[in-house]
């Protein structure tokens, strides 16, 4: 057996942090080396995170840009606006980078400056990334030192849209009706996070303008009117799609999912009630639809694990197309279901 | 002080029965003098409902509509079906009768059947019967022995959509993606209510074809694309409402539901994330809306708690009408928030 | 009818200060007209609270002990630490005072410092203010214009295991297992309190060394083996205690607790199951017991909802007391139960 | 690499059926080929669980022990009282039976009855049985065909006091107040499971009598006053447990624990607060203690996931023990934490 690859993970106290902790603890060609934190700094995983078992003599450290250790993999898990300052240190270095943020997602900046409020700071290595759905960009993955993990509603809304984007059968604005456990709003200190704020509450935020629409529009070449919500739950994402269509048969429908056949991680299930928990914990994606037959319009339900599927797991992905592995390997895990 | 009238309820162990006993509690002009429960016949409150302080010592008695009490109110608390069957027993008797369930609310026999999968077996006394949300409604709700009270997801619905209905501004088919708490499902032993079955879980279900469409469309007149979801939560209900609509400013807007101004319970919001739990616990509606200024779509979200407005809260109102007490009477407490 | 009394909260943004805008929003005799907040300052209740309806048009305002409004009640719903440095200019001003907080509750400060940390700064104010628990010092609390509202965990404690301390039969140190929801560790942003944190999680913190053990021990005049933990829940606390103690018939413990029995909030349930959602939004405790016949220990245990009796709602008892007032007005709403 | 052994599953539509699935899918030596549900027959996997990818084509069956398919494996996931039914077919047969139900894990048939309400109908193989916790008793699993699978509480509370039991150091009862998530009761339909029963409610049962108790007693060899709470959660237990003993230092507690020093499962964590979440969706058992200085009591946490370590995960150490697997085999998953 090869020795494994070296994995450093900065912000690794974060929900992604600590999710790529956990997945790769199961994954047999790398090993966590470096956990980065600058909130963790000098602390043993042992003292603050116990259930980490594998991983309880590691320090965690400042990331020095400037003082990289030996590693194969360097996962950023970081908010947006942070990757793209250090970036000029990583380009060209020998190793692969999967970068969760934000900050090297969209290739227009002016899309990045509409929707992030600041001008992007390192625009010129924009096109030396691929963007990692790997089932619409695994070539362009595998080829690319750094690969721009994508945002959850876009990981849930494009799988579920794409067939029929590539089909040349959205002609109008999409609604996507979304809803996502709190995870996706990661560890940071908002009030709008605090247990009571949420639980036993259900709730809309930013409607029709949110961070997420321009990767989608991107890669669906089409408007997209995107209604974000927030349910009382750690994980689980949905994506309710309200697409104008008519005239198709279950079976016409069969056929445009038949693109995701050979992949491991996307389920197209039919005609079905969809539940979350069904991929809770996992790096699959359920696609279900129902057909309104009078009405002339196809709902598409997308259900992915916002850390799974959304984060981490496609993270995970990722690394495995970039360094050769099994596209699947330490990604195999079922649903906790309950 | 006149003597208080006295109420009865049908069902009395259920959630909207015993969401009826908690909001009658604090209601200055009504005593609760009869709980019927087949489950729970001969036990006293006390014993099985100790929270219940002011209803300590009732007996739960079968409901027997040959041997009717003497009442003045008469809330029936049941699941479809069994309302109809004892309604010519109570028709032209000297009280009034608030209909929680689904029997009566639809005027047209085809369509109960359509959707309740039955032949309704009084339709003789529809006609008799008021639909009642007081917003639209009131004057007829005030004449009639007989109120039908509607279901929850048609109360959000069409409170939100009645003041674009009535302007003549819907003239396509409205999607609804609801959102409701686990209680609407009621206290029925089902695998899908079970704690593990939902918790940690958001899912789909009844998409395009669920019972209370039919009430949407007749009250709206509209085709309704209706599409519920249930969230691990008590109480709540979230309707998010896609109106193709173009060139309406936000002063537009507020025009339209200037109707509900002298309304107690309906609150329009204006531009602003909503949440459920500001009316949790209430009989209270909250509208707001997303304009959407380059896809011409208005987004509309109407909450509302299911067990309150969208059932027993809206029962009480009724009553109220019915019975010549204020409207807001015994219904003034505020959201528990948290 | 007499003019209401006027009503300000200090801290009203916090989760007991809400709460108290919600029950004093039923209470016939009072009405709030100041609310201090330093984080809304400027702010008005219908923007930032839309569900207050009764407050929408009050400003919030930074409180200025030096530019008191006129008012009859003041409620100091703050962090501990804060009342006792603003004391000075409150003791002997026209009107009551009740803090929620922790500042005023020892009467021996040197238990103030062991537990908080810090000398207290107002030492020669503690013998003019009254403990709230009315259930045992309702005669002081009507004469005092200060009263030091209790902490939760202490006012499930003591009214469980008061019958017992009054009888001389603690004898030796109590064990008290306690579980508490959410928000009574307030709105402040703190990691442990997040969502994620939280939910689906069950904790234990502060084992043997809790602030509220010198309550407990003050009142009940026993040492308490003192163990919190966490529940993911909003509202809620039991505690659950172990009483060493052998040959009580539930007849000799039914006549213990009758010191209750003319208490509007305080119910013995005998031997049952306890649920906190039985008191839930509610201002009562629910005590049960359960013999352990071959084993000498006797199971308490004492519910209340810890931002109810066990701050908000017994701050208001407390007023009443003070005022004059019915000591049930205001706090007759039944448990949410769901 | 040698041939999987084959796995069969009765009750596998159940929680701890399908928990069995779901960590089986990554064991590498077994493979699950039969699923036995009277509730299920006749449908197939992909249907009705969709997630469980590895045995989508498997058709569910009803199991008969006449007529017993060719297995190295059965798991019997049965409620009590089905499998000393079928124990006199299964005895002896070429496969090794991991029994999760509670039918052979008392060695007095007299506490059977008293606690189950009915005679044991196969007292003659209990002597053939194991008791499966493995840090107990590893050596008499390996040898037997049968392995009784522990309670979910009891697992927690042996695992946590054994190392006093041992030691000679439990001298009177010992108070273990337990606390479980909602899945420790099945997916049967009761009343007490539903979803809105449990939520935003914290509840005690079963005080002092439990089905549960004799098998702590049995092997702690020591009274247990027993106090069971309900959690608003899926997954996740705490036993929290008060000894009375004195004088005993960090390291004289580190030592007791030091016998499970090269246990892979159990882990003491020292003087920390504890978190169910840490083991969630785990095998592992956790374990904190509080020492009280001057109160003689130490307190003990044992936390577990009652799905895990307390049912299914246990269940799959207890087969490799019994098949000569690694004992950790499958069971290397991490706590999902969140």
């Amino acid at each position: 057996m090869p020795k494994p690859l070296s994995v450093g993970i900065v912000g690794a106290s974060g929900y992604t942090g600590l999710e790529l902790c956990r997945l790769l603890a199961l994954h047999p060609s790398v090993t966590i080396t470096h956990l980065f934190s600058r909130q963790l700094a000098g602390k043993t995983v042992k003292d603050v995170f116990p259930h980490l078992h594998h991983l309880h003599s590691i320090v965690f450290e400042v990331f020095d840009a400037e003082k990289l250790p030996v590693l194969d993999i360097l996962f950023l898990a970081l908010p947006h606006g942070e990757s793209q300052h250090v970036m000029s240190k990583l380009v060209g270095k020998p190793f692969k980078i999967i970068d969760l943020s934000a900050d090297f997602r969209l290739t227009d900046p002016a899309q990045y400056k509409k929707y992030y409020g600041e001008d992007h700071a390192a625009t010129s290595y924009i096109s030396d990334v691929s963007y990692g759905i790997p089932e619409l960009y695994r070539e362009r993955i595998k080829e690319k030192q750094i690969c721009a993990n994508p945002g959850c509603y876009p990981t849930a809304t494009i799988l579920g849209l794409y067939p029929f984007a590539k089909a040349g059968l959205i002609k109008q604005p999409v609604i996507v009706d979304a809803k996502s456990g709190v995870s996706g709003a990661g560890k940071g200190l908002k009030e709008s996070s605090l247990f009571c704020e949420v639980q036993e509450s259900f709730s809309s935020y930013s409607t029709y303008f949110h961070r997420h629409v321009p990767e989608m529009e991107e890669h669906l070449n089409t408007r997209v009117l995107f209604s974000p919500h927030l349910v009382p739950m750690n994980r689980g994402m949905l994506a309710t799609m309200y697409l104008p269509l008519q005239g198709l048969t279950l079976s016409d429908i069969e056929l445009l999912y038949s693109i995701y056949s050979n992949e491991y991680f996307v389920h197209f299930l039919g005609e079905k009630p969809m539940y979350t928990r069904q991929v809770s914990g996992t790096n699959f994606c359920h696609i279900t639809v129902k057909r309104c037959e009078d009405i002339d319009q196809l709902v598409i339900f997308s259900a992915i694990d916002n850390l799974g599927k959304g984060a981490s797991g496609q993270a995970i992905q990722n690394m495995n197309l970039m360094c050769g592995f099994d596209e699947s390997e330490g990604l195999k895990q079922l649903a906790t279901f309950l």
